[in-house]
């Protein structure tokens, strides 16, 4: 391929500029229009990866505004996650609670689980309650709605009830559409490709 | 709706037991067969939420296993986020690089841009040079690509030729297909539902 000529570069570089000062045209005027500033709940969910991990950068993004932080860790919790190990560094910014059993298919014992499952959201009620908590993440309670394990009528009416600047993120594969329903912002996480399929192990740092 | 009787929660109770007891058999075997312990190359891609949060969420699960990280933000940098603001807390382990320019919309400017994206490529490459660190994050390293800042071929090489334990996450809509080929893990974000639309502001500690 030849090198462009000069004019080629300049007529390339104007046409991104005028098209540039579009598209910010556009961007400011929706800036613009959206001017609420109200407590929003955000669902991560979809069978590929990021989920829990996004909440736990929120988590990041909101401690460094200067936000307080309450986590309930649904369903994991048997695993000491780095996200876990990190977050205990902070304790009077980060309250940090996880269930405490591993997956599900690891207990076999339905009634172990709900058990645990209430009590986990017995822990996020108290968040849920405090307007302190600027930024509340419950990590895999798709999976425990999904089971059963939690009545998804009695999590939506204390998520209604929280305070009015309160952030929810709420993480897991399979989203009930009730849920959905309620939800401020909602996110797909789809497979594209995944290592684990290619033999690679789930590593430190990456999976966990 | 009649509650079940104690014979129907039992049979329930039983077959749950016994589902989860055939998944934990799939899933054990799975695991078994990925062994490979390797840096591999995450692609967040999609026009939804959680690409960049979901990397920033691995860099605190990186920094729970006492990984070192390094960290070039591409193209945002102008907005002081509150990721950037945490992370600057903890000098020893993160290596945070910001480019320094707002979204190319703002700029408008094509020759600056490429100019800005280059040097924050040249300093992705001293962390992709650097055995010591474990993971490396990319953010938004997309969207150079997609304006063609930056070469994707260079990028590819550079990114093949990184030490064999490190890991990279890369974040932007619009990944290259050269890009998605060459890595190991690809997750496609997808809006189901945007609180931006409802006419809710960007806020701190949920969308910077």
């Amino acid at each position: 391929m030849n090198e462009p000529t000069p004019e080629q570069t300049a007529a390339l570089n104007e046409r991104h500029r005028a098209r540039m000062e579009r598209k910010k045209a556009i961007v400011d005027a929706k800036i613009a229009a959206a001017d609420k500033e109200i407590g929003i709940i955000v669902v991560n969910t979809g069978n590929g990866k990021g989920k829990s991990s996004s909440g736990f950068g929120m988590v990041a993004r909101a401690l460094g505004h200067g936000m307080k932080v309450g986590v309930v860790q649904f369903i994991k919790g048997a695993m000491s996650t780095g996200e876990e190990k990190f977050l205990r560094r902070f304790p009077d910014e980060v309250s940090f609670h996880a269930m405490g059993e591993g997956y599900t298919w690891d207990t076999q014992d339905r009634v172990r689980d709900t058990e645990k499952a209430q009590a986990a959201w017995t822990q996020a009620k108290t968040f849920l309650a405090d307007p302190a908590y600027g930024l509340v993440l419950l990590d895999e309670l798709n999976i425990a709605l999904k089971y059963r394990y939690l009545d998804v009528d009695v999590v939506i009416a204390d998520l209604l009830e929280r305070p009015a600047m309160q952030h929810v993120v709420i993480t897991g594969r399979g989203a009930p559409p009730e849920l959905v329903d309620i939800a401020d912002t909602v996110t797909e996480m789809n497979v594209v490709k995944h290592a684990f399929k290619a033999g690679i192990a789930a590593q430190a740092g990456t999976e966990f």
